[in-house]
Protein backbone atom coordinates (compact mmCIF):
# COMPACT_ATOMS: atom_id res chain seq x y z
CA UNK A 1 0.00 0.00 0.00
CA UNK A 2 2.81 2.58 0.85
CA UNK A 3 4.18 1.79 -2.57
CA UNK A 4 0.52 2.42 -4.14
CA UNK A 5 0.79 5.19 -2.80
CA UNK A 6 4.22 6.66 -3.96
CA UNK A 7 3.31 5.90 -6.93
CA UNK A 8 0.09 8.48 -6.70
CA UNK A 9 3.37 10.57 -5.49
CA UNK A 10 5.50 9.96 -8.53
CA UNK A 11 2.75 10.65 -11.50
CA UNK A 12 1.88 13.88 -9.58
CA UNK A 13 2.58 17.56 -11.26
CA UNK A 14 6.12 18.00 -9.81
CA UNK A 15 6.96 22.16 -11.33
CA UNK A 16 4.74 24.87 -10.47
CA UNK A 17 5.15 28.27 -12.31
CA UNK A 18 4.41 31.43 -10.10
CA UNK A 19 4.96 35.14 -10.49
CA UNK A 20 6.18 38.06 -9.00
CA UNK A 21 2.85 40.03 -7.48
CA UNK A 22 5.31 42.57 -5.94
CA UNK A 23 8.75 43.65 -5.94
CA UNK A 24 10.91 45.05 -2.64
CA UNK A 25 11.98 48.34 -2.85
CA UNK A 26 15.01 48.45 -0.40
CA UNK A 27 18.30 50.58 0.56
CA UNK A 28 20.50 47.76 -0.77
CA UNK A 29 21.07 47.73 -4.27
CA UNK A 30 23.00 44.17 -3.56
CA UNK A 31 23.49 41.24 -0.67
CA UNK A 32 26.02 42.47 0.78
CA UNK A 33 24.82 44.68 4.06
CA UNK A 34 21.80 43.19 4.01
CA UNK A 35 21.06 41.78 7.85
CA UNK A 36 21.11 37.97 7.84
CA UNK A 37 17.75 37.35 9.12
CA UNK A 38 14.77 39.80 9.27
CA UNK A 39 13.87 41.43 12.36
CA UNK A 40 17.59 41.65 13.11
CA UNK A 41 17.66 45.49 12.36
CA UNK A 42 13.79 46.95 12.76
CA UNK A 43 14.67 50.92 12.21
CA UNK A 44 15.78 49.43 8.59
CA UNK A 45 12.72 50.70 6.30
CA UNK A 46 11.56 49.44 2.91
CA UNK A 47 8.40 49.09 1.00
CA UNK A 48 6.86 46.63 -0.88
CA UNK A 49 5.40 47.94 -4.43
CA UNK A 50 2.81 45.83 -6.16
CA UNK A 51 3.12 44.51 -9.67
CA UNK A 52 0.71 46.32 -12.20
CA UNK A 53 -1.64 43.33 -12.17
CA UNK A 54 -1.90 43.66 -7.99
CA UNK A 55 -2.00 47.03 -7.52
CA UNK A 56 -6.06 47.11 -6.24
CA UNK A 57 -6.45 48.36 -2.49
CA UNK A 58 -9.13 45.69 -1.74
CA UNK A 59 -6.53 42.97 -2.18
CA UNK A 60 -5.24 44.24 1.35
CA UNK A 61 -8.47 45.33 3.10
CA UNK A 62 -8.27 44.16 6.62
CA UNK A 63 -4.76 43.87 6.88
CA UNK A 64 -4.06 47.32 8.43
CA UNK A 65 -5.22 45.25 11.75
CA UNK A 66 -2.23 43.39 11.64
CA UNK A 67 1.50 44.59 13.26
CA UNK A 68 3.39 42.06 11.37
CA UNK A 69 3.31 40.19 7.92
CA UNK A 70 5.28 36.99 6.40
CA UNK A 71 7.03 37.75 2.44
CA UNK A 72 7.59 34.97 0.70
CA UNK A 73 10.12 35.62 -1.80
CA UNK A 74 12.59 34.76 -4.64
CA UNK A 75 16.32 34.58 -3.64
CA UNK A 76 17.18 35.68 -7.25
CA UNK A 77 20.34 36.71 -6.69
CA UNK A 78 21.38 33.28 -5.50
CA UNK A 79 20.08 31.17 -8.40
CA UNK A 80 22.28 28.65 -9.19
CA UNK A 81 21.97 25.97 -11.84
CA UNK A 82 23.30 22.67 -9.56
CA UNK A 83 22.04 22.65 -6.16
CA UNK A 84 24.15 21.19 -3.17
CA UNK A 85 22.20 19.40 -0.30
CA UNK A 86 25.26 20.39 2.17
CA UNK A 87 25.68 24.67 2.79
CA UNK A 88 28.17 26.32 5.07
CA UNK A 89 26.07 28.45 7.12
CA UNK A 90 28.01 31.73 7.85
CA UNK A 91 26.60 31.62 11.57
CA UNK A 92 29.29 28.52 12.01
CA UNK A 93 32.41 29.87 11.00
CA UNK A 94 31.61 28.87 7.24
CA UNK A 95 34.07 25.61 7.91
CA UNK A 96 31.20 23.30 8.81
CA UNK A 97 28.92 21.73 6.74
CA UNK A 98 24.83 21.43 7.06
CA UNK A 99 22.14 19.81 5.29
CA UNK A 100 20.55 22.79 3.22
CA UNK A 101 17.17 22.11 4.74
CA UNK A 102 18.79 23.01 8.12
CA UNK A 103 19.39 26.31 7.08
CA UNK A 104 17.93 29.34 6.19
CA UNK A 105 21.11 29.74 3.49
CA UNK A 106 19.64 30.87 -0.09
CA UNK A 107 20.95 28.07 -1.88
CA UNK A 108 18.04 25.76 -1.88
CA UNK A 109 16.44 23.39 -4.75
CA UNK A 110 13.47 25.88 -4.88
CA UNK A 111 15.63 29.48 -3.88
CA UNK A 112 12.53 31.13 -1.64
CA UNK A 113 12.90 33.23 1.26
CA UNK A 114 10.65 33.96 4.55
CA UNK A 115 10.94 37.05 6.12
CA UNK A 116 8.84 38.28 9.39
CA UNK A 117 8.63 41.97 9.09
CA UNK A 118 6.83 44.74 10.54
CA UNK A 119 4.00 46.28 8.84
CA UNK A 120 4.80 50.54 9.56
CA UNK A 121 1.75 51.20 7.17
CA UNK A 122 0.00 51.09 3.78
CA UNK A 123 -0.01 54.14 1.67
CA UNK A 124 -1.59 55.07 -1.63
CA UNK A 125 1.03 55.98 -4.49
CA UNK A 126 1.07 56.52 -8.14
CA UNK A 127 2.07 53.31 -8.26
CA UNK A 128 -0.74 51.88 -6.44
CA UNK A 129 -1.55 51.03 -2.51
CA UNK A 130 2.50 49.97 -1.53
CA UNK A 131 3.40 48.55 1.85
CA UNK A 132 5.78 50.27 4.21
CA UNK A 133 7.60 47.40 6.07
CA UNK A 134 10.38 47.25 9.34
CA UNK A 135 12.83 44.82 9.78
CA UNK A 136 12.86 43.65 6.00
CA UNK A 137 16.57 41.22 4.58
CA UNK A 138 15.79 41.98 1.08
CA UNK A 139 17.74 43.28 -1.29
CA UNK A 140 15.89 46.21 -3.42
CA UNK A 141 13.73 44.59 -6.73
CA UNK A 142 13.79 41.12 -4.74
CA UNK A 143 10.39 39.50 -6.66
CA UNK A 144 7.48 38.74 -3.76
CA UNK A 145 5.54 35.30 -4.56
CA UNK A 146 3.22 35.96 -1.38
CA UNK A 147 2.01 38.38 1.42
CA UNK A 148 0.41 36.91 4.29
CA UNK A 149 -0.24 38.06 7.85
CA UNK A 150 1.27 36.93 10.74
CA UNK A 151 -1.17 35.02 13.17
CA UNK A 152 0.73 34.75 16.29
CA UNK A 153 -1.23 31.13 17.29
CA UNK A 154 -0.05 29.63 14.59
CA UNK A 155 3.25 31.23 13.74
CA UNK A 156 4.73 32.05 17.20
CA UNK A 157 7.05 29.23 19.26
CA UNK A 158 9.06 31.30 21.52
CA UNK A 159 10.38 28.09 23.27
CA UNK A 160 11.39 26.49 19.82
CA UNK A 161 14.32 24.85 19.87
CA UNK A 162 16.67 26.18 17.99
CA UNK A 163 19.58 23.84 17.00
CA UNK A 164 22.80 26.00 15.83
CA UNK A 165 21.49 29.38 15.83
CA UNK A 166 19.60 29.58 19.15
CA UNK A 167 20.08 33.40 19.57
CA UNK A 168 21.06 36.24 17.43
CA UNK A 169 24.76 36.87 16.91
CA UNK A 170 26.37 39.65 19.46
CA UNK A 171 26.49 42.84 17.78
CA UNK A 172 29.17 44.75 17.68
CA UNK A 173 29.98 48.44 18.61
CA UNK A 174 29.55 50.97 15.91
CA UNK A 175 32.06 54.44 15.59
CA UNK A 176 30.98 57.09 12.83
CA UNK A 177 32.77 60.13 12.71
CA UNK A 178 30.29 62.84 12.96
CA UNK A 179 31.60 64.45 9.64
CA UNK A 180 30.49 60.81 7.97
CA UNK A 181 27.37 60.45 9.64
CA UNK A 182 26.49 64.05 8.40
CA UNK A 183 26.23 62.38 4.73
CA UNK A 184 23.36 60.04 5.67
CA UNK A 185 19.88 61.33 5.66
CA UNK A 186 18.78 61.46 9.70
CA UNK A 187 15.75 59.24 8.66
CA UNK A 188 18.33 56.16 8.01
CA UNK A 189 20.96 56.89 10.54
CA UNK A 190 19.69 54.36 13.19
CA UNK A 191 18.90 51.64 10.08
CA UNK A 192 22.71 52.22 9.50
CA UNK A 193 24.09 51.55 12.62
CA UNK A 194 21.90 48.31 13.19
CA UNK A 195 23.35 47.39 9.83
CA UNK A 196 26.85 47.76 10.95
CA UNK A 197 26.30 46.53 14.32
CA UNK A 198 25.24 42.99 13.06
CA UNK A 199 28.94 42.73 11.15
CA UNK A 200 28.15 42.69 7.63
CA UNK A 201 31.45 40.52 7.01
CA UNK A 202 31.13 37.33 5.70
CA UNK A 203 31.39 35.30 8.69
CA UNK A 204 34.53 33.86 8.28
CA UNK A 205 36.64 36.81 7.72
CA UNK A 206 38.57 38.46 10.46
CA UNK A 207 40.78 40.48 8.72
CA UNK A 208 41.46 43.72 10.99
CA UNK A 209 43.60 45.25 8.04
CA UNK A 210 41.09 45.08 5.46
CA UNK A 211 38.33 47.40 3.98
CA UNK A 212 34.63 46.35 3.07
CA UNK A 213 32.38 48.35 1.64
CA UNK A 214 28.83 48.36 0.89
CA UNK A 215 25.75 50.13 -1.10
CA UNK A 216 23.17 51.45 1.03
CA UNK A 217 20.31 53.88 0.22
CA UNK A 218 22.52 55.36 -2.65
CA UNK A 219 25.96 55.37 -0.70
CA UNK A 220 28.55 53.42 -0.53
CA UNK A 221 29.56 52.95 2.75
CA UNK A 222 33.35 51.85 3.77
CA UNK A 223 34.56 50.42 6.99
CA UNK A 224 36.71 48.31 9.11
CA UNK A 225 36.01 45.84 11.92
CA UNK A 226 39.03 45.72 14.78
CA UNK A 227 38.48 44.38 18.19
CA UNK A 228 34.75 44.03 18.22
CA UNK A 229 34.39 47.38 16.77
CA UNK A 230 33.08 48.21 13.36
CA UNK A 231 34.50 51.81 12.42
CA UNK A 232 33.52 53.69 9.35
CA UNK A 233 36.05 54.91 7.07
CA UNK A 234 33.99 56.42 4.28
CA UNK A 235 30.14 57.24 3.32
CA UNK A 236 30.14 58.83 0.03
CA UNK B 1 13.99 58.64 -10.01
CA UNK B 2 10.60 56.83 -8.59
CA UNK B 3 9.73 56.19 -11.97
CA UNK B 4 13.02 54.63 -13.25
CA UNK B 5 13.27 52.24 -10.17
CA UNK B 6 9.42 51.21 -11.46
CA UNK B 7 10.82 50.86 -15.01
CA UNK B 8 13.63 48.34 -14.07
CA UNK B 9 11.25 46.50 -11.73
CA UNK B 10 8.86 45.93 -14.75
CA UNK B 11 11.10 44.31 -17.34
CA UNK B 12 12.23 41.90 -14.43
CA UNK B 13 11.53 38.64 -14.64
CA UNK B 14 8.28 37.67 -13.42
CA UNK B 15 7.60 34.10 -13.38
CA UNK B 16 9.25 31.70 -12.03
CA UNK B 17 9.23 27.44 -12.20
CA UNK B 18 9.58 25.54 -9.10
CA UNK B 19 9.48 21.87 -8.26
CA UNK B 20 8.11 19.65 -5.25
CA UNK B 21 10.99 18.71 -3.70
CA UNK B 22 8.57 16.49 -1.42
CA UNK B 23 5.05 15.49 -0.47
CA UNK B 24 2.62 15.54 2.37
CA UNK B 25 1.55 11.78 3.81
CA UNK B 26 -0.90 12.81 5.93
CA UNK B 27 -4.57 11.03 7.07
CA UNK B 28 -6.71 13.73 5.01
CA UNK B 29 -7.62 12.33 1.60
CA UNK B 30 -9.26 15.75 0.64
CA UNK B 31 -9.78 19.17 2.67
CA UNK B 32 -12.90 18.67 4.95
CA UNK B 33 -11.66 18.12 8.38
CA UNK B 34 -8.17 19.41 7.81
CA UNK B 35 -7.43 21.89 11.03
CA UNK B 36 -7.42 25.69 9.51
CA UNK B 37 -4.14 26.33 11.11
CA UNK B 38 -1.01 24.66 11.80
CA UNK B 39 -0.22 23.79 15.80
CA UNK B 40 -4.48 23.34 16.00
CA UNK B 41 -3.95 19.92 16.60
CA UNK B 42 -0.71 18.61 17.83
CA UNK B 43 -1.83 15.00 18.24
CA UNK B 44 -1.92 15.47 14.56
CA UNK B 45 1.03 12.97 12.70
CA UNK B 46 1.96 13.37 9.05
CA UNK B 47 5.15 12.48 7.40
CA UNK B 48 7.02 14.45 4.48
CA UNK B 49 8.27 12.03 1.80
CA UNK B 50 11.26 13.46 -0.32
CA UNK B 51 11.00 13.07 -4.34
CA UNK B 52 13.33 10.56 -5.53
CA UNK B 53 15.64 13.58 -6.53
CA UNK B 54 15.56 14.75 -3.14
CA UNK B 55 15.79 11.56 -0.94
CA UNK B 56 19.59 12.66 0.67
CA UNK B 57 20.15 12.51 3.84
CA UNK B 58 22.70 14.85 3.61
CA UNK B 59 20.15 17.50 3.51
CA UNK B 60 19.08 16.93 6.69
CA UNK B 61 22.30 17.20 8.33
CA UNK B 62 21.57 19.06 11.30
CA UNK B 63 18.16 19.41 11.21
CA UNK B 64 17.58 17.16 14.55
CA UNK B 65 18.68 20.15 16.60
CA UNK B 66 15.50 21.99 15.67
CA UNK B 67 12.29 21.09 16.95
CA UNK B 68 10.08 23.12 14.85
CA UNK B 69 10.04 23.06 10.70
CA UNK B 70 8.83 25.52 8.15
CA UNK B 71 6.75 23.74 5.70
CA UNK B 72 6.33 25.87 2.26
CA UNK B 73 3.39 24.08 0.41
CA UNK B 74 1.16 24.73 -2.62
CA UNK B 75 -2.48 24.41 -2.43
CA UNK B 76 -2.89 22.35 -5.16
CA UNK B 77 -6.45 21.58 -4.59
CA UNK B 78 -7.11 25.51 -4.56
CA UNK B 79 -5.82 26.20 -7.76
CA UNK B 80 -8.41 28.13 -9.05
CA UNK B 81 -8.07 29.91 -12.88
CA UNK B 82 -9.06 33.42 -11.81
CA UNK B 83 -7.75 35.39 -8.36
CA UNK B 84 -10.29 37.44 -6.72
CA UNK B 85 -9.02 40.47 -4.49
CA UNK B 86 -11.59 39.71 -1.51
CA UNK B 87 -11.97 36.34 -0.17
CA UNK B 88 -14.60 35.15 3.08
CA UNK B 89 -12.70 33.77 6.19
CA UNK B 90 -14.51 31.20 7.14
CA UNK B 91 -13.49 32.59 10.52
CA UNK B 92 -15.78 35.71 10.34
CA UNK B 93 -18.69 34.15 9.31
CA UNK B 94 -18.05 33.73 5.39
CA UNK B 95 -20.17 36.38 4.91
CA UNK B 96 -17.39 39.28 5.45
CA UNK B 97 -15.34 40.06 2.42
CA UNK B 98 -11.31 40.92 3.32
CA UNK B 99 -8.24 41.31 1.28
CA UNK B 100 -6.84 38.36 0.02
CA UNK B 101 -3.58 39.46 1.57
CA UNK B 102 -5.11 40.07 4.46
CA UNK B 103 -6.32 36.71 5.04
CA UNK B 104 -4.32 33.40 4.83
CA UNK B 105 -7.09 31.66 2.39
CA UNK B 106 -6.16 28.90 0.03
CA UNK B 107 -7.42 30.91 -2.82
CA UNK B 108 -4.37 33.28 -3.38
CA UNK B 109 -2.49 34.48 -6.69
CA UNK B 110 0.21 32.11 -6.01
CA UNK B 111 -1.62 28.97 -3.67
CA UNK B 112 1.43 29.11 -1.53
CA UNK B 113 0.45 27.64 2.05
CA UNK B 114 2.84 28.21 5.16
CA UNK B 115 2.77 25.81 8.28
CA UNK B 116 4.76 25.56 11.40
CA UNK B 117 5.13 21.62 12.15
CA UNK B 118 6.58 20.18 15.13
CA UNK B 119 9.54 17.69 14.28
CA UNK B 120 8.84 14.60 15.60
CA UNK B 121 11.08 12.81 14.19
CA UNK B 122 13.58 11.83 11.00
CA UNK B 123 13.77 7.79 9.87
CA UNK B 124 15.24 6.44 6.91
CA UNK B 125 12.97 4.12 5.05
CA UNK B 126 12.94 2.52 1.60
CA UNK B 127 11.75 5.85 0.13
CA UNK B 128 14.76 7.48 1.76
CA UNK B 129 15.13 10.15 4.22
CA UNK B 130 11.03 11.27 5.55
CA UNK B 131 10.41 13.74 8.46
CA UNK B 132 7.71 12.42 10.94
CA UNK B 133 5.79 16.34 12.02
CA UNK B 134 3.27 17.23 14.59
CA UNK B 135 0.48 19.74 13.83
CA UNK B 136 0.48 19.96 9.84
CA UNK B 137 -2.54 21.01 8.10
CA UNK B 138 -1.63 19.23 4.79
CA UNK B 139 -4.12 17.21 2.95
CA UNK B 140 -2.74 14.06 1.81
CA UNK B 141 -0.39 14.07 -1.57
CA UNK B 142 0.29 17.88 -1.60
CA UNK B 143 3.53 19.20 -2.82
CA UNK B 144 6.19 20.86 -0.52
CA UNK B 145 8.45 23.20 -2.36
CA UNK B 146 10.54 24.27 0.83
CA UNK B 147 11.73 23.24 4.24
CA UNK B 148 13.19 25.50 6.59
CA UNK B 149 14.29 25.46 10.57
CA UNK B 150 12.09 27.03 12.71
CA UNK B 151 14.42 29.90 14.20
CA UNK B 152 12.73 31.67 17.10
CA UNK B 153 14.51 34.77 17.38
CA UNK B 154 13.87 35.83 13.80
CA UNK B 155 10.09 33.83 13.34
CA UNK B 156 8.48 34.46 16.52
CA UNK B 157 6.66 36.83 17.29
CA UNK B 158 4.28 36.62 20.53
CA UNK B 159 2.99 40.03 20.77
CA UNK B 160 1.96 40.53 16.95
CA UNK B 161 -1.15 41.73 16.89
CA UNK B 162 -3.23 39.89 15.11
CA UNK B 163 -6.48 41.73 13.25
CA UNK B 164 -9.45 39.00 12.92
CA UNK B 165 -7.87 36.55 14.10
CA UNK B 166 -6.19 37.07 17.60
CA UNK B 167 -6.76 33.77 18.52
CA UNK B 168 -8.26 30.27 17.38
CA UNK B 169 -11.19 29.41 17.82
CA UNK B 170 -13.13 27.92 20.96
CA UNK B 171 -13.35 24.53 20.72
CA UNK B 172 -16.22 22.34 21.09
CA UNK B 173 -16.88 19.25 23.47
CA UNK B 174 -16.56 16.05 21.14
CA UNK B 175 -18.69 12.67 22.06
CA UNK B 176 -17.26 9.47 20.12
CA UNK B 177 -19.63 6.57 21.53
CA UNK B 178 -16.81 3.78 22.68
CA UNK B 179 -18.21 1.31 20.13
CA UNK B 180 -17.34 3.88 17.75
CA UNK B 181 -13.94 4.51 19.31
CA UNK B 182 -12.69 1.40 19.16
CA UNK B 183 -12.97 1.58 15.04
CA UNK B 184 -9.93 3.92 15.62
CA UNK B 185 -6.58 3.18 15.41
CA UNK B 186 -5.47 3.62 19.35
CA UNK B 187 -2.59 5.83 17.92
CA UNK B 188 -4.88 8.52 16.09
CA UNK B 189 -7.59 8.57 18.61
CA UNK B 190 -6.79 11.92 20.15
CA UNK B 191 -5.57 13.40 16.72
CA UNK B 192 -9.49 12.30 15.71
CA UNK B 193 -10.50 14.24 18.96
CA UNK B 194 -8.53 17.18 17.95
CA UNK B 195 -9.87 17.66 14.49
CA UNK B 196 -13.71 17.74 15.57
CA UNK B 197 -12.47 19.46 18.66
CA UNK B 198 -11.90 22.63 15.83
CA UNK B 199 -15.67 22.08 14.53
CA UNK B 200 -14.48 20.84 10.94
CA UNK B 201 -17.79 22.34 9.96
CA UNK B 202 -18.08 25.31 6.89
CA UNK B 203 -18.03 27.94 9.26
CA UNK B 204 -21.12 29.86 7.96
CA UNK B 205 -23.33 26.67 8.28
CA UNK B 206 -25.15 26.00 11.37
CA UNK B 207 -27.67 23.29 10.72
CA UNK B 208 -28.25 20.71 13.76
CA UNK B 209 -29.95 18.63 11.34
CA UNK B 210 -27.06 17.68 8.96
CA UNK B 211 -24.78 15.03 9.15
CA UNK B 212 -21.36 15.64 7.86
CA UNK B 213 -18.42 13.29 6.62
CA UNK B 214 -14.84 13.69 6.17
CA UNK B 215 -12.41 11.27 5.25
CA UNK B 216 -9.16 10.37 7.92
CA UNK B 217 -6.90 7.36 7.98
CA UNK B 218 -8.91 5.27 5.36
CA UNK B 219 -12.32 5.57 7.25
CA UNK B 220 -15.04 7.85 7.07
CA UNK B 221 -15.99 9.97 9.77
CA UNK B 222 -19.67 10.84 10.14
CA UNK B 223 -20.82 13.58 12.85
CA UNK B 224 -23.23 16.33 13.77
CA UNK B 225 -22.98 19.49 15.71
CA UNK B 226 -25.80 21.05 18.12
CA UNK B 227 -25.63 22.92 21.37
CA UNK B 228 -21.66 23.16 20.86
CA UNK B 229 -21.25 19.58 21.32
CA UNK B 230 -19.72 17.32 18.23
CA UNK B 231 -21.34 13.74 18.24
CA UNK B 232 -20.03 10.71 16.23
CA UNK B 233 -22.71 8.92 14.20
CA UNK B 234 -20.36 6.93 12.36
CA UNK B 235 -16.92 5.55 11.78
CA UNK B 236 -16.15 3.07 8.56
Amino acid sequence: MRLGIMNKYEVMKMTFSLRAIAHMRSDFPAKFGVPRQSGLVPELKSTVVFTPEFRNPDTLRGLEGFSHLWLIWLFDRSVRAEWSPTVRPPRLGGNQRLGVFATRSPFRPNPIGLSCVELAGIETTGEGPVLHVRGADLVDGTPILDIKPYIPYADSRPDARSGFAPGPSETLEVEIPPALLERVPPSQREALRGILAQDPRPHYQDDPERVYGFGFAGMEVKFMVAQGRVVVLDVG
